[in-house]
């Protein structure tokens, strides 16, 4: 048998995640068969089988590597005294994400945000899928917990709110964004970034108003 | 012909309106038929023609109703000298959003919030749909922009920050919360109240740190 460098083998993967990607993106995960990923990928049965078996280790791949990534993020900015605000922080990991998969496009628009959304809707008929998802989004809150209490413990947020509530609000801010895009077109990040900023900025308000 | 009562023909409205949005959050609005409503209804085909001409008026007239109670809301919290600050009104705004609609659930979870999701992934192949939406998230968008002109005009948020970000923000960040609804079950308004506030108390870091 050839030897196959592992280069090859880490491009071969790609081109298979980014086919399957682009299938899901299109047409949901249910409605999309092995048989449009091997079309999408201009690969042989052979050739897809020997990375993944099937639909479910695929969307499981996918939705890991990109958890996995945002979760590094996260970790790595709580290691640092002090760590980069929300907003500049949030611009930067959801920047590179988004950025990273800029080439994978579905009707001329980013086909990551119809993605998520798809496997979202997926979720609901399908347990596997949904305990993927849960996993996945549970190490992407462990991240986000570990900054917020970085921030609790540098003085940059009040002590006395419960770390796993801001964790799911700033997930929550970043899951809308990717709705919106979704919904009415690509946003530059920076439109999240003056968002959260503008709500640090919340104060009470001037007396004598 | 009979003569029917406002009140009468208000309870039937309301009766088709909910079986529909049980429909769509079951199913999703592509798979679900008009007969399935009728049966979720329980009425004849006649007595639900006589209100709505089919599923796209049904899914407009849901999504109308939802965004124009929202939208009013938030105009009215606009008037209101000083504004209640953002967690506070997403809180009673969106508590009583999902109070009222509490006795629709599938499959023992709340039906709401996966009506919503299912209605975004269908926009991705519904282009009449998305422009549904489109045209009611405006309204919605209009009524934060009031609202965080409010806030900059009192002092209670800086007044660089362009407030069409700041509410695509605070949607976004609602529309992520009913997300997690979905892929984890219900959760407690509180916790986005708590995420807001938690964001809204960020500081820089402590000097010294």
């Amino acid at each position: 048998m050839a030897r196959v460098s592992q280069q090859h083998l880490d491009a071969r993967r790609r081109q298979i995640l980014d086919a399957a990607a682009l299938c899901f993106a299109r047409n949901g995960f249910h409605a999309t068969s092995m048989q449009d990923v091997l079309k999408e990928a201009d690969l042989s049965a052979g050739a897809v089988y020997r990375y993944f078996s099937g639909k479910d280790e695929l969307i499981r791949a996918i939705v890991t590597e990109v958890l996995d990534e945002v979760r590094g993020a996260f970790e790595q900015a709580a290691r640092l005294s002090p760590p980069p605000p929300p907003d500049e922080l949030v611009g930067s990991v959801l920047g590179r994400a988004l950025g990273a998969r800029a080439s994978l496009t579905c009707d001329g628009e980013p086909a990551f945000p119809r993605l998520v959304v798809q496997v979202w809707a997926e979720t609901l008929r399908d347990k596997e899928l949904a305990a993927t998802m849960h996993e996945g989004y549970s190490r992407v809150h462990d991240g986000w917990m570990t900054l917020v209490r970085a921030y609790q413990d540098s003085g940059m947020m009040p002590a006395d709110i419960p770390p796993e509530h801001v964790a799911s609000t700033m997930i929550a801010a970043v899951q809308g964004f990717l709705v919106q895009q979704v919904l009415f077109g690509a946003a530059p990040v920076a439109v999240l970034q003056d968002g959260l900023r503008g709500l640090a900025g919340v104060r009470g308000p001037r007396s004598g108003t």
